[in-house]
């Protein structure tokens, strides 16, 4: 059989060729008006992403680049903060903060579960040296989504931040930084904004900047302040990754024109489809309250996630994510983010019926990928009426 | 006039159009077997680079990153440093240094002068608590190139490191890591490599390993232990700039094929020629030791660097740099790295020449470039020969 790839991972995801080629130009000089020019279009875009008013950094790391920015940024050494921690991501909150010497108190939420906010709101009575709560927008490892709202309800009347890790989340569902008051929002440039690895963002309230001018820790090439320079004209402090700006701004106008509101819908179609999907195969969804971004998939007893992934790439190239950590061979993860349309969701559940037949698991075949069309056929009809 | 862009600034340099196209093909996932070839690939490609049996390490990150992530990984607060400060990349590392609540000694150094061995091992004499000299290769502000092998013989019999800022040196003139004993390089790939930005490189001595397991500031997205443990692995702690590393890969093999000594001997003429032209119209050189990535070319009274920068841009899309800090206004810099050929070197002065007489100044028309095109065809004779 003639391989194609198909990419179904949360981060890197299917990047457009016309943003890919955007990134492969002539590379301009980043400190001339031109090229401010394009930070200044790139800059108005990120704002009407991050849904604020605020200024939105980047830098050229990846997504763990900017979540140790907002804590070296915003705290200085011995200070306490709330760790919301129910997977893989929410335990680097909680390793970035012990590596700065910060007191990270825990809220542990079992995998596949979300946060309480009632039980955030208990913990910030108790210790009220909680400085801020470090949250998941939602779960990557998991894929549950925490209650981001109700939480910024709790801390927006309180002196305490409420730091949003929106790397997979931001442009997927809705996250408006401004009218929930998140005071510290992080994103990453290889998931929703369907760009290849390489960018990440930050973007603060008033609120939490106050910190950054009154606190720190030790940081240089991630020093908000620094940006903060730079950013008044229209650049940056050292070299940006000049060529994945230039995907930036092809994929931010692309985002601009289609609008949130359509980009959110398109999102919440394609896991609704695939969700619909692995119930009808009578599989089980992992996370209590899934997000959009992806899929996760408890598998069946005898069915092991790392074997039937490698079925699924080496015989069909599909590439679906495996279980991270305690997850380890028992869930599969399968992206919606990226240049994906329904129909990829409808593939993404053909390779599973066919990966989950070889490996031996009683699968009528056509039972989820028919389930899946018949939802996507439905709204379509809503759509279109 | 129609405008066509000729670049000639230190970083970002000309990228060849096969470089670009190997980054934006379809974004593979990082953590598969086919990407860890990649990924082994380009280690060993980037040890015949370094010229080194040591690992180096990648960040998605300016040149700046790497520069931090040695400091940071390689001190304890309060411990002792020899900064040689001559321009505006060695105020750089003191900046860090003292960012990370370092004790900086400064050897400081007019800028334009290179700094002498004899000057770095008083210091060492006099403060046995130093641990390490942290320099530039060259200072790409002024010119300069530092007498980096004679510094290792100081610092090799000695409980020193010395740590070398290569960003733009490496792969331009011979830096032979192990066999001049350097104990730290930091790379980046908007200079030599011929990429985009947003990528940055160290490679480390067995010797500076050894600080790295037993010291440390906080560090997280550039801490070396999580991203040796990933090495061994043939990944990385973090998700790579994906893109930009399947261009490095098509930029090393060619420096692979090329051989380092022609690639050593290509700059080596393209700035022997930009000299020769820029002394024939009269002009100085600004570094008493010139490198040979950029021509630093100091210029006359009541000629504005600024201005005739101005005038090349908007007049003839030609992009020299500027001078920075102290220099702003005083000197052009005019490189040599990236996607050149001598005769971009006299397309270079050409401009210069056009500039300058644009701005008054007495240039005899074709001067510099008719010795830097003699330069050039007795070179081309001597390796024809």
């Amino acid at each position: 059989m003639l391989k194609k790839w198909h990419l179904f991972t949360p981060g890197p995801v299917p990047v457009h060729p016309k943003v890919l080629l955007a990134g492969a130009g002539p590379i301009p000089h980043h400190r001339l008006p031109e090229f401010s020019a394009v930070i200044s279009e790139i800059r108005q875009d990120l704002k009407y992403l991050f849904q604020t008013e605020r200024p939105v950094f980047f830098f050229a790391s990846s997504g763990t680049g900017a979540m140790e920015a907002a804590v070296a940024n915003l705290f200085s050494p011995g200070e306490t903060v709330l760790v919301v921690r129910g997977g893989k991501f929410g335990e680097r909150w909680g390793e970035i903060a012990e590596t700065y010497g910060l007191n990270p108190i825990y809220v542990d939420v079992p995998w596949g579960k979300a946060v309480r906010p009632k039980e955030v709101e208990e913990k910030l009575e108790n210790h009220p040296e909680i400085r801020a709560v470090l949250v998941q927008a939602h779960e990557t490892s998991t894929g549950v989504k925490h209650p981001v709202r109700e939480l910024a309800e709790i801390t927006r009347s309180r002196d305490v931040l409420l730091v949003v890790d929106a790397i997979s989340a931001l442009g997927v569902y809705p996250l408006p930084m401004d009218e929930w008051g998140l005071d510290v929002v992080v994103a990453g440039s290889q998931k929703s904004l369907a760009l290849p690895p390489g960018l990440s963002f930050i973007a603060l309230s008033e609120k939490a900047w106050s910190r950054v001018e009154s606190e720190g820790l030790p940081r240089y090439y991630f020093d908000l302040r620094r940006e903060w320079k730079a950013y008044e004209k229209d650049t940056t402090a050292y070299t940006p990754a000049v060529s994945l700006l230039l995907s930036l701004r092809e994929s931010l106008k692309h985002i601009r024109e289609m609008g949130l509101e359509r980009l959110f819908a398109h999102y919440s179609l394609l896991s609704e489809a695939c969700r619909e999907g692995v119930l009808a195969l009578g599989l089980k969804l992992f996370a209590e309250e899934p997000c959009e971004a992806l899929t996760v998939i408890e598998l069946p007893d005898g069915v092991d996630g790392g074997k039937l992934n490698r079925i699924l790439r080496e015989k069909y190239g599909v590439i679906f994510a495996g279980g991270q950590g305690k997850l380890k061979g028992r869930v599969v993860r399968i992206t919606h983010m990226g240049d994906q349309s329904p129909l990829d969701v409808v593939l993404a559940l053909s390779a599973l019926e066919i990966g989950l037949s070889e490996m031996g698991y009683p699968v009528k075949m056509g039972a989820g990928v028919s389930r899946a069309l018949e939802y996507i056929k439905e709204k379509a009809r809503e759509v279109s009426a």
